[in-house]
């Protein structure tokens, strides 16, 4: 089932995509969040599609909201791909490198980015989203974070190099500006996948195609991240965790052409379709 | 005004406490919020208070709950005191150390704080945390900040600093456990002191004076962390910055005295109380 949230910012509607067409989940739910995964909302929201009492949206073409309500948080991997760890010079790290990103950076899939006042080093990440079902605390076994995988979102870790990196230690700095966490267009639930272990992720800038990674190059896995952040923190439902991001960030080139105003970035995932970002001034 | 949160976890009653007694804040708001902060909600309170119009809660020795509600985000600053910089052996920061933790892990003045699973290097650190009442973004000056402060809390950042410092580079990994931001037991308006930047922060373990510090001795000021984070992130009504912590910790002591279970921590700030939390397994 593919979810989605329609309309103006702060105002969306809760979807469910069929072949197409957004059917107003309303009657099931006020919004996509953890109440709704942790309730059984997915079983439901089914249900009610079968029994035939979703209606399409009115506005097919409505703004695209982040597919999910704001989350307690963000936890990010770094360094989790093998070409990207290469690209950066950095060794593989021994187990997952941790930070955060302020959740209130989530926008929708098609939203403006903008670039921070006094950025000079804004990049672009392709990643693919878990989203927790399930409360994960001290999970014993990899196997077991399966049950606690909700299902997987585009997402695209926007980050600012200089704050992130040359500005006092801690990469929190540079991942929490202002939007920097676009979500979507949907979020699929697990059960949509045969393998999350072998999807293409791609991202262009301006027409070029900049990154273009499969998930199967990760240096620890979905479950494995699953199972490991819960020995450090409480996972909850809703919860968003971006598992890294494959080789041909700016960072990584030669001539590390950062974005710039006008600047449109446009990044796909297999199975989760396609976003495109107009980066703009901050104000 | 001090404003609380009592009853029980998940259940809490909005309060505002006046010569000891808690009054029930119900009648003019549902919970001690970013909403409640941002539409008016103190001097709301006050008006309600003066008119007559609150009663007492009707248990008066009902749990502390962290007196402000789940927020957007915890943001902490790393290094802030000149004493606790020297006694890590760390040069003091050019510009503030930023890094943040789960807000899930807000917990109440009294309540139990579990010692992770696997842990050996449980660390405490009493710390003045900010409350934001006014959505702050690119921030002109250091002066302007004082209007988007709303208050101040007593905050215990409890850190474990193998996980911090040992297990892959960035520090949220440490400073997210189940229950390590215990808060309170109130949250105090700004109002309230004639100068934030000369409380004393003291905390006792198992009775011994471990921290004694004051927050003129933090090296960027309350009005520049405010400012500085600004330019990196919104600051939302609601959300907590815990400033840093003075000398003191276990981790700078000869012996490293870590916190095993059984242990009793005691922390209190000049004008924001005192609160006391016994360390506890984790099941």
């Amino acid at each position: 089932m593919k979810l989605q949230r329609r309309g103006p910012l702060g105002h969306e509607t809760p979807a469910v995509l069929v072949d197409g067409v957004a059917y107003d989940l309303s009657p099931v739910t006020a919004d996509i969040d953890g109440a709704f995964l942790a309730g059984d909302g997915v079983a439901r929201a089914e249900a009610a599609l079968e029994a035939g009492e979703l209606t399409p949206l009115a506005d097919q073409q409505a703004r695209l909201g982040a597919p999910l309500a704001q989350p307690t948080k963000i936890v990010c991997i770094g360094l989790n791909y093998r070409d990207h760890a290469d690209e950066t010079g950095a060794a593989y790290p021994p187990e997952p490198v941790v930070f955060m990103k302020d959740p209130s950076t989530l926008g929708g899939a098609t939203d403006q980015v903008p670039i921070p006042r006094a950025s000079v080093k804004t990049d672009w990440e392709v990643e693919l989203g878990i989203v927790i079902g399930r409360t994960a605390r001290y999970l014993d076994s990899v196997d077991e974070a399966a049950g606690h995988i909700a299902g997987y979102v585009l997402s695209h870790d926007v980050s600012e190099r200089e704050f992130q990196l040359e500005r006092g230690g801690q990469w929190d700095k540079g991942k929490s500006c202002e939007g920097f966490n676009p979500l979507g267009p949907w979020f699929a639930t697990a059960d949509e996948f045969d393998d999350p272990q072998a999807l293409g992720l791609r991202l262009w800038v301006n027409g070029e195609l900049r990154q273009n990674g499969s998930t199967a190059n990760q240096i620890f896995g979905l479950q494995h991240v699953v199972w490991y952040l819960s020995q450090f923190m409480v996972l909850r439902p809703g919860d968003i965790i971006n598992t890294g991001t494959p080789a041909g960030v700016a960072m990584g080139m030669p001539d590390q052409p950062y974005l710039r105003v006008g600047d449109v970035v446009e990044l796909e995932i297999d199975g989760l379709g396609r976003a495109r970002q107009e980066f703009v001034s901050h104000d």
